[in-house]
């Protein structure tokens, strides 16, 4: 089976670029994929050895604005313009930032919204069932076609950790360094759960139908945004939702005995669903929630996961965050153990932190600190100093 | 404003009690409520001077039939079966066991599903909010309607424990004995979030009808059944579901590519959600879950909780489990920290074990050795023995 995937794209701020037209894209499914649209932001410049580039990947609802001053759509700064910019950890004035898209989403890259070549119309429920390594492959083109031939570093958080982990397991000799964040090797059975809450909730909306919202003129945004809800829930940690909200109520001074949002929590909540059904769209939701479900780097080893990393060079920083129960420390530390059993170069470090599995994406010294020691010592390997 | 409930109810199994026809029930919204129907389970006789009562509290989706041979609705035995029955723990050749469904709920007692008096039809939305006190004060007026001045005991679970609690602080002198167990004096802010969730799934579902479905012969049951899928996986831990399903899958070799129930944990999920909605109503749902939202027995007393016990002579056992992150050790600890405060006789018990708030409704050896060490103590000092 060979599927040929649709040219046409939204006017979306930055690059562009068509793949797989001759050689297509081989999907874990087994679809010969392409062509397909890859949309990516790129910020600084390569160098002429094209040793300085760092590919960051960016997590399930994240896009390729990682260090925008406005996101087209939001309005807002980009996404980790904490950690990328000029100045900044990865700093946009000594390396070559890429960041695409992931294939499967709705940010400009081929995904179930864009137009099925063959029929005209909207992919939908047509569109290939992706995985986190298709994800991968398609980034691995979009470097091929810019010569590079080994990044510098690979760094992402959550989704982005396992693009980072898989990129590293896939092409080990393409990678320096690696710093895979508030991630795991494999999508837990609790996140799986949280992830088919989510889905049946997109699919239990009528204006879902049956995927095919878009030729119907409608959105399954009810169901959509209660699947972010819950998800949102997971992103943070029980403490920080008692230091924020705690019980506090919504500009008013007592309950009132109904069903209106009372407490300032709820307000939130529905806040966080409203206005993630502006930004993102459903049939992308339900493809990368099944890619990080399906993600497990150590099935192909019977469970030996060290072997997934045996003979790689690349030097790993893990980071996980203490109050994060979506992509715990544990886990961490389990990818962690099959690194050392691989004998690859590691370093694992738990950040203290109430903020949950969103920490990455926040304002955390600590993390900055740890993450900024490792691009500096890895620059220095490189020679990029 | 005064209400008047029905009284006609489908024909289910135990006792069905009109109350509050002369002196209604004064519900915390302000509402006069009555008359109400309340249905009741009750197990074992009652002794000649009323010092064996028991009252057992249900949790949220619980009902009457705590210790019933079979359930008139599921067909498998009550649902507190390994605690309550002869020879058990709370022993029905010892004890008058009496269990109440609460006001709000759908199993015979006055809740949103039956019919309004004053207009006819089911009473949906029009429903008045109820609180957990509320329901405290209509099991109250049963056990005045029983002659009996001091239960011997009050025990219950999750929200069956904030009952227990209720009762302790609103009938002090009525409560020999209390068992709050996997539960809290407040609802933490992550649990009202994922609350919120849930109401949100059922009121998106179009089949809710803004609450009207009974009269327009429809059901939410793709949204009540997100909402139980979400709470379902709160009820387990993350060990627990690694436990019993990790990554396996369902009756298949391979995933599928697909969105079908490739892991044994979303078969499960899905099929909880569905059998769920078979036996509760929805409107129940968002009625039960918002008294549990409300519930904070510190409000009243600007945050002090040791003034809700104090003077109280109960003698208190709190149990929680290590891995329960719905109803933490650490609100079981705070509320310990209170009755102390408060110079009350409290022990506290933390039960390790994986499966997360569930493990009150499972087979526990040493939860069941701690509870049968402190009913056995107060039995003894209750002159029961």
């Amino acid at each position: 089976m060979s599927i040929s995937a649709p040219l046409s794209r939204r006017a979306l701020p930055g690059h562009q670029i068509v793949l797989g037209e001759t050689d297509k894209l081989r999907l874990d499914s087994g679809v010969d994929f392409g062509p397909f649209t890859l949309a990516y932001q790129t910020y600084g410049a390569l160098n002429a050895n094209k040793s300085n580039a760092v590919l960051v990947c960016h997590a399930l609802t994240g896009d390729q604005y990682v260090a925008d001053d406005v996101h087209p759509i939001t309005g807002k700064e980009g996404w980790w313009r904490a950690i990328v910019g000029p100045g900044k950890i990865i700093d946009t004035e000594k390396y070559f930032v890429i960041c695409t898209n992931v294939i499967g989403g709705c940010l400009g890259s081929t995904g179930p919204k864009e137009t099925n070549p063959e029929t005209g119309k909207p992919w939908g429920l047509d569109f290939p069932v992706i995985t986190i390594a298709d994800m991968v492959r398609a980034q691995a083109m979009l470097i091929d076609h810019m010569g590079i031939d080994t990044l510098f570093a690979v760094i992402g958080g959550s989704m982005g950790g396992m693009q980072v982990l898989e990129w590293c397991k896939s092409f080990p000799d393409r990678v320096f360094a690696a710093a895979p964040i508030a991630t795991s090797y494999r999508h837990s059975a609790q996140n799986i759960a949280f992830h088919e809450v989510g889905r049946q909730a997109v699919m239990a909306d009528p204006d879902w139908c049956g995927g095919n919202y878009l030729l119907e003129g409608k959105k399954p945004a009810r169901g959509l945004a209660v699947a972010r809800m819950t998800a949102h829930i997971t992103y943070l940690s029980e403490p920080v939702l008692h230091r924020k909200f705690g019980r506090k109520l919504q500009n008013r001074g007592a309950i009132t005995y109904s069903f209106d949002h009372d407490f300032q929590v709820e307000s939130y909540l529905r806040h966080q669903g409203k206005s993630f059904v502006d930004r993102f769209d459903a049939n992308s939701y339900l493809y990368i929630t099944r890619a990080m479900d399906y993600f497990d780097l150590s099935v192909e080893f019977d469970g030996r996961l060290a072997e997934a990393f045996r003979g790689s060079n690349t030097r790993f920083c893990i980071i996980s965050f203490s109050s994060d129960w979506c992509f715990t420390t544990a886990e961490s530390r389990r990818l962690a153990h099959a690194l050392n059993a691989a004998s690859c170069n590691v370093s694992c470090v738990e950040i203290e932190s109430d903020k949950g599995h969103d920490a990455f994406l926040l304002d955390e010294p600590d993390f900055h600190m740890v993450l900024s020691g490792f691009i500096q010592g890895a620059a220095e390997a490189r020679g990029l100093n």
